[in-house]
């Protein structure tokens, strides 16, 4: 068996990676392993938002206005369930719920999120392999200028107004990565840091018990994808979240959160003329194209990554 | 306090009387309790048809062409449910699934279904008392020439075309009448029996610990509703139950059912004829029009009722 290309995602930004990198690779040939510290139980049910996102991308059935959900959802569940707590607050679409519902009761039978998640996959024709980081809970915490907020109430309830003073990772320091993504640091030819939120998506990935040291050990291509564009992120609270840490919301903060972690950051042509910053980090400067809109700037973008692993990428 | 009227009711026919009870008496003044032996677990969520048939209705929210149902509701969590599970047969709606959601999650706090249903019928408007037949779990389960059936697969699933042979209600013999059926049990100033199936809907509440024998004790006013009117159910499968069982699909056999639960028995203009038979069981027989179409009907039909219990019945 070929020996896969791992790629770390969250959500909306990753996804677009991770469906261009499904375009042009065999099923086989691709791991994209997910955080889920963002995952959280809303009315009993639980709720994946970076997985499903991934999932729904994937499977060509994402809301693309919004990035997340499902196109076309109706919500009425959600109009009702606010008539019996008029405190709900999260945004659950009607075909959306469908999965919270199918997820919250194979896991009461047992099942693995794991296992879960490669079933909903399966049924909504998805190939390629979408992978929890962690089939452990981790849920991501915002300390934040008013407290501690649990990470959905900061980042939709919220909307990231809160200034974040740093985040934690409750249940980060026991948690195992998942089967999917311990065997693929055994195995991926390459690793792919998608553009992500650093903080929010990939973070939570790294804090998994001995993840960060193994990525760090990896002697096989690792190559991160700027998330910010010309001092903004594409989308999501990035940008903001560096200025709160008293960072440049810049390609080259990027490299240097990721210093360590990746020998190569792709970044816009934008941003040209800061990649000799972030060549005397360490870390080489890939100028490309990154921002995705069409489904063709996702699959030429991950042609361009997999040029920096493979000698013969797919065309 | 004043001593209030029970009503006994299942799904539809019982949900039409108890509205129109609910239009002439003040919300103290009446009890609904009902039918829980079609609850089901679908999906993982605790659905109580007969409840919410009866909740929707005096919320004003039902859909008065199938009588069940949230008005206007839409089905694509279930669409999406059936991409996950082809085997999803369960006709959830999308603002119904919202009752289901909550109400699982409330009993998974450790709520009773009498807490759960009360504090639902409040968030949605619903003044009088609906009240489960017990917090306890009775399943109804239909005996017929196919074996076997839960009654959800033979009510829903099958639409009842597996002939009935006889009813059993698993738990029954274990389970309590809730608080308030027993209260009300114990206050009632005369027993309304709705115009419900007498076996699906209303045997599970006789079959209840201690029940059957209560009401026969009862010193009160104690009326029954014909739910067959020439000849044929109101709705449902009465008709065809009475005829797999060798009887006669008649007002005649549901007095032959009610004997010793009732002391008069409210059948239909068409069903004039009848009365003597039924005189002669024993039974006083009340003609008048029972066809509850509008909600003038049904109160129509309530103050009716109420003018053979209370001296001064509500205009």
């Amino acid at each position: 068996m070929a020996r896969p290309i791992l790629a770390l995602a969250g959500g909306v930004g990753g996804a677009k990676l991770a469906h261009g990198l499904a375009q042009v690779l065999p099923p086989d040939d691709l791991a994209v392993v997910v955080n889920t510290g963002d995952d959280e139980t809303f009315h009993g049910l639980h709720v994946s938002p970076d997985l499903d996102t991934v999932m729904y991308t994937l499977a060509g059935l994402v809301d693309t206005d919004k990035g997340w959900g499902v196109v076309g959802d109706t919500f009425n569940a959600l109009a009702m369930l606010r008539k019996y707590d008029a405190s709900a607050w999260f945004g659950l679409g009607d075909r959306d719920l469908a999965t919270h519902i199918q997820r919250t009761q194979l896991m009461d039978d047992g099942w693995t999120l794991t296992e879960v998640t490669q079933a909903l996959g399966t049924k909504l024709g998805v190939q390629h392999a979408i992978v929890p980081m962690s089939d452990d809970p981790v849920r991501t915490v915002a300390v934040t200028d008013e407290g501690e907020l649990p990470f959905q109430a900061y980042f939709v309830r919220r909307h990231c107004e809160p200034k974040l003073c740093e985040l934690r990772f409750e249940g980060a320091e026991t948690a195992q990565p998942s089967p999917g993504f311990h065997d693929a640091l055994e195995r991926a030819r390459a690793l792919i840091i998608c553009p992500s939120n650093p903080f929010l998506s990939i973070q939570p990935i790294l804090a998994l018990k001995g993840v960060k040291g193994r990525i760090e050990d990896l002697s096989v291509p690792k190559i991160a994808v700027s998330p910010i564009v010309g001092g903004r992120a594409i989308k999501g609270p990035a940008a903001k979240i560096l200025h709160e840490l008293g960072r440049e919301a810049s390609c080259v903060e990027i490299a240097r959160e990721y210093r360590g972690l990746c020998d190569t950051l792709v970044i816009d042509d934008v941003d040209r003329n800061r990649a000799d910053e972030i060549e005397r980090l360490g870390i080489r400067a890939q100028i490309t194209g990154t921002v995705m809109t069409t489904d063709a700037d996702r699959a030429a973008l991950a042609r361009h990554i997999l040029s920096l692993v493979d000698v013969d990428p797919p065309h």
